[in-house]
C-alpha cells in the first residue's frame, strides 16, 4: 500500500472519543486474548483482557495492563485483595462468551453466570479458571507498577503452573498455538482466528536467518 | 482438546534454559510484531520487540517490554538518551529481516545495514522509520518503570504521529491489520499471517453480544 497519511498529535487530540478509542487500541497490531479469573469473598469475577505480555522467562513472569481502581476494577481490586489469578487463553470455540465478559458489571453480578462460561477449580488454587480454555496460567501477584501519566497499571505476576494439552508442546518447548485455536485481538472488538506460521532459526547478523522446519 | 497436563512451577524451574526460554515465552498467547526504530549519535538502531502493548488512548500511549541496561541494550540505551524512537509494525513481505533485527550486533553494525531493511526518515523526527512497514508510529519518551523482580524495564511512549493508508482506517477509527498484512509472533521465533476476523458490538452484561457485520 502505498500513500501513507500522517496522523499527527493534534488529530488525534481533536477525534471524537470513541474513535480515539477504536484508533489507538489498533495501532499495537494483534493482540493476545486472555480471560483473567479472580475471585474474593465468594465472588467470581472474569474479565477480557487483551494486554498479557512476557515479563521474563526465569523467574517466569508476565505483565497486564489495567485501569486504575478509580473506577469500579474488580479484577484490579480482586488480585490486591488475595494475591492471586488466572489467566485463560481464549480460543475460537467461544469468542462470543469471551467478548461477553468486557461488558460492564457489577461485582454480585458474574460473569460466569452471564457469558456462559464454566466455573473451574484446579488443584485447590483460589481463583477460577475457565473450564473451556485450553491454555491456563495460575498466577500469584508480584508486584503492581504505577503509570502516572494516566493512572493505569502494570500487573506483574510469577505463573506459578499452566495446564495445556502435553502435544500442542514441541520438543523444544514452543507451544502450538495453531493447535490449541487460540485467537488475537485488533482494536477493541476484533478476534482473529491465525493462520499459516513460520518459524525461523535464532538470528545472526552476519547471515540471513533461515526457516526451522523448510 | 482433552487431557490437560499441568506443568507446575518446580517442572518450570527443572527446565532447560532454552526450552523454557520457548515455553515461557509462548504462554502469553499471540504477540504483537513490531521493529523499534533508534538513532543516537549517527548510529541507527532497529530491533524486534513482541511486547509492544496499549497503555491508554487520551493521552495515547504505548508501553514496551525491554530487558535492563546491564547487558549492552541498544534500544533502550537510545531511546533513554534521546528520547525518542519509532514503532513500526512487521507485515509478511517482511518477517524474514524483520526477524534478522533480532540477531545480536555490534553497535556500529546497523541492523539497516545487515537485515536489507530501509532507513527512512519522516518529517522531521529524530529517529528513523522502516520504509517496508505498512504502520509507523513516532513515539516521545514518557517513563520508564522498573521491574524489580527481574530487572526488566516497561517503557512508556506517547504517539506523537501514526502514518499508514487512509484507506486501512474504518469510518469508526478502527484499523484493518488485515489490510495492512501485519502479522503477529508466537513464542520467540514463529510468524503468523491473520486469517478470518469477526467484530463484536459493544458487550452489555444482559445479553450476548452481537456481531458487527453479519
Amino acid at each position: 500500500m502505498k500513500n501513507h497519511s500522517c496522523i499527527d498529535h493534534v488529530d488525534i487530540q481533536n477525534m471524537d472519543g470513541r474513535y480515539r478509542n477504536n484508533f489507538i487500541n489498533s495501532l499495537s497490531g494483534y493482540k493476545s486474548a486472555n480471560l483473567i479469573g479472580t475471585e474474593n469473598n465468594g465472588l467470581a469475577n472474569l474479565a477480557l483482557f487483551s494486554s498479557a505480555v512476557h515479563v521474563g522467562a526465569n523467574p517466569p513472569l508476565m505483565g497486564l495492563v489495567s485501569r486504575p481502581n478509580t473506577v469500579p476494577r474488580h479484577t484490579l481490586e480482586n488480585i490486591e485483595a488475595t494475591g492471586f489469578y488466572t489467566i485463560n487463553s481464549v480460543s475460537k470455540t467461544f469468542i462470543k462468551q469471551a467478548h461477553h465478559c468486557s461488558a460492564r458489571s457489577d461485582r454480585d453480578h458474574s460473569e460466569f453466570d452471564f457469558s456462559g462460561l464454566n466455573y473451574q477449580r484446579l488443584d485447590g488454587f483460589s481463583a477460577p479458571f475457565v473450564k473451556e480454555s485450553n491454555l491456563k496460567l495460575a498466577m500469584k501477584l508480584d508486584d503492581v507498577l504505577h503509570i502516572k501519566r494516566n493512572g493505569t497499571v502494570f500487573i506483574v505476576g510469577e505463573i506459578m503452573s499452566a495446564y495445556l494439552p502435553q502435544e500442542a508442546i514441541y520438543d523444544d518447548g514452543f507451544i502450538d498455538h495453531e493447535k490449541l485455536s487460540t485467537v488475537c485481538i485488533s482494536g477493541l472488538d476484533s478476534y482473529h482466528t491465525v493462520g499459516h506460521s513460520e518459524r525461523f532459526e535464532y538470528a545472526k547478523n552476519t547471515k540471513a536467518p533461515s526457516s526451522k522446519f523448510s
